[in-house]
């Protein structure tokens, strides 16, 4: 039986588990009877249509101790892209470098058959999938035989019909840990004040809701959360952090990037800047809630926006999320060589004691579309999350990394060609 | 031989380190003949000005596995304050709660003698070693015998004579890591970008400079280092910037929040907010290096605080400075015991390989005074660091912790007292 090869890339934003679905997607062809080497692609589509291939195979074959490395290396190890291709259907789409939509995606399929592709696999989120889509359609058009398979990854646990996206889990133990840590630096003074905590997810409030897992035997906090499928309304808001203030010294709100009012617009404060370059900024949830608690209740209040390292801090990884990303990429591959195509991986939880089943959903149903936390998972004030949530999230953050380190620093895959 | 027991407290900014300090004092004054329990004052000095005494020997002989737990928890186990004793050579001098300078003193004087107190130890930065330098010359000037000891912690390394300070190697093992992990989500875009992180240190530039801690084979970020010690020229700034984007596509900044001009005056951007709060803004340094990339430069640009994680996230501390703290708390109970009193603790470097020796140092020069990087480690420029810096700085960062872990969360102290 004469071999096919697999090519890979990443798109999207970053997460610390993206690179254990590339090593996965590695590691699956290489002990699959169909598949030769895995080419990556670097920069997402972009490496195919600007000829930027690296033989990832060769890689391992270097030092197989690299497979474990990719696995533990945040971001992107073959970098990534915000790139949408252009849609083949509209005879007017076209690329300003690559031509027209037809000669675009006819140059992607001629790249799979220079490159003996068999298999071509899209680690990424939301708009990922949408180029999966794509290419899938205009691969069955013109009757190729390449499989198109999506790999979901994303902080942001939004996309469909998957029970969790790998990613996810990392990040929530991240920012749950890092609640705990800001918790216990905030106890230290005996005074009145509250604590803001801004965290990623514009849309979908779940990687907020993972701040709930930072409550122990003596910390309740954070004693408020608010996510963007609640509208959030700012006099309730100040009426619950006043009458938390009455019981307790110190108040920690975890609070979404994207929460809005009753309206639909986003809560943040329009900043003006004074400085000598007149600069207007929109500022963040976390100062507006900041502005609204100084205004209105006149309390020490300090606002803390996590910042990329949430998405990013791998050495806070979740052993169970690293794992399942890797197995959902070797799971792909499978799905490849049992000809399945134009379809994501997805992960489905058991009944029962935690344990994921691995299968494939058509990807009709994911490319574009996004999953909210469901409002039953929240509490009636939409100031909490409900138990059912703590149940989800749990199992989703268990298990920590132990790390390669060299002279007091992790050692991560060299991305030197990224630079 | 009759024991006297020791008290102990903890005050000024949060460490990773300074609760591994308060379990070397415990350690050894519990294997120490001449002392016998441990109390904690909590909230610093005002725990003893306010009666908040808590046994700290109890919590131990309770379960011995908290002494391990205690020295991987952050923050302050006893919580802090910020509060300065009035000056008692000062006869206006006064606390409104607690009486005329005399009065406060002589109380907390009263309180040793209640507790039989022989030696007390405070941890903490520049203005608790103010509070050490007190207490001991109004004991020295009532003829007490009680011995005032100071143990140093800061993530600011800048204390006098002491060759680094407990708790800034866990700070800039943080720093160093995070700069790396930001790097890897920086370069997976092939497009021109400038990201700035600033770093705590608002006089001293050592956490900072630790930055330089992240290059390794592959990474040269940050690509630029600024510290308050040299003055920021903004044209020479935007001069380097420009440059560096001419060789690369992302260019990493990492600045102290402390960077100021050739007259003293603050790197800031001052932004006057048009919400409806109508506030007025001091945006830090990071925003102000973002908007002068994104005016004079006019590329892709994201500035990132890190925040108080820098301060607390024991998850990622370094084991070299968690056993130099407890060494230094340990130390303290031995200088007690030898009689030592109005001093600090310091730490010695010795020559060749890395150890250190711990001695201690008289608190008068010590006590308001602050240590800035010096000028020769600094280069020419203003914008990195010698390689003088890096061999100062890199043992410091040496040892990972194994943190306990329960439900997939780190397990700290219960400071439920402290709520």
């Amino acid at each position: 039986m004469s071999k096919f090869n697999c090519m890979v890339a990443q798109s999207g934003g970053p997460t610390v588990a993206i690179n254990s679905s590339l090593a996965g997607v590695i590691s699956g062809a290489m002990s699959c009877d169909l598949y030769d080497r895995v080419y990556g692609s670097v920069n997402g589509i972009l490496g195919i249509l600007e000829n930027r291939i690296t033989d990832l195979t060769a890689l391992i074959e270097k030092d197989s101790e690299n497979l474990t490395c990719l696995k533990h290396t945040p971001a992107m190890y073959l970098g990534s892209c915000r790139y949408k291709l252009p849609d083949y259907n509209d005879p007017s789409a076209s690329d300003e470098r690559f031509g027209t939509a037809k000669e675009c995606y006819d140059f992607i399929f001629s790249q799979f058959e220079k490159y003996n592709v068999g298999a071509f696999f899209y680690i990424g989120g939301n708009d990922s999938m949408d180029t999966v889509l794509k290419l899938s359609e205009y691969g069955a058009s013109i009757g190729s035989d390449v499989r198109i398979i999506g790999i979901p990854k994303t902080i942001d646990n939004d996309l469909m019909l998957t029970d969790h996206t790998p990613g996810f889990g990392s990040a929530a133990k991240y920012i749950a840990t890092s609640l705990l840590e800001i918790a216990h630096d905030t106890y230290i003074y005996a005074v009145k004040s509250v604590t803001i905590v801004e965290i990623m997810g514009r849309d979908a409030g779940w990687l907020t809701a993972a701040s709930c897992l930072a409550r122990n035997s003596y910390n309740s906090a954070p004693h408020l959360i608010y996510l963007p499928e609640c509208d959030f309304n700012e006099d309730e808001f100040i009426e619950d952090v006043k009458k938390l203030l009455e019981e307790r010294n110190n108040v920690i709100i975890a609070v979404s990037e994207g929460i809005h009012d009753a309206d639909g617009n986003y809560i943040s404060a329009t900043e003006a800047a004074a400085d000598k370059f007149g600069h207007s900024q929109l500022s963040g949830a976390g100062k507006a809630l900041e502005y609204m608690v100084k205004d209105r209740i006149g309390v020490k209040v300090r606002s803390v926006e996590v910042n990329v390292l949430q998405r990013c801090a791998a050495h806070l990884a979740s052993m169970t999320d690293l794992n399942e990303s890797f197995a959902s990429g070797e799971y792909g591959v499978k799905c490849a060589a049992d000809g399945i195509t134009g379809a994501m991986i997805t992960v489905t939880r058991r009944e029962g004691e935690y344990a994921v089943d691995y299968g494939y959903a058509q990807i009709k149903g994911i490319a574009n579309e996004a999953r909210s936390v469901p409002r039953e998972w929240i509490n009636e004030r939409g100031n909490d999350v409900n138990p059912e949530m703590v149940d989800y999230l749990l199992p989703l953050i268990q298990g920590e990394v132990t790390l390669k380190y060299e002279n007091g620093m992790p050692v991560y895959m060299d991305v030197e060609h990224l630079i």
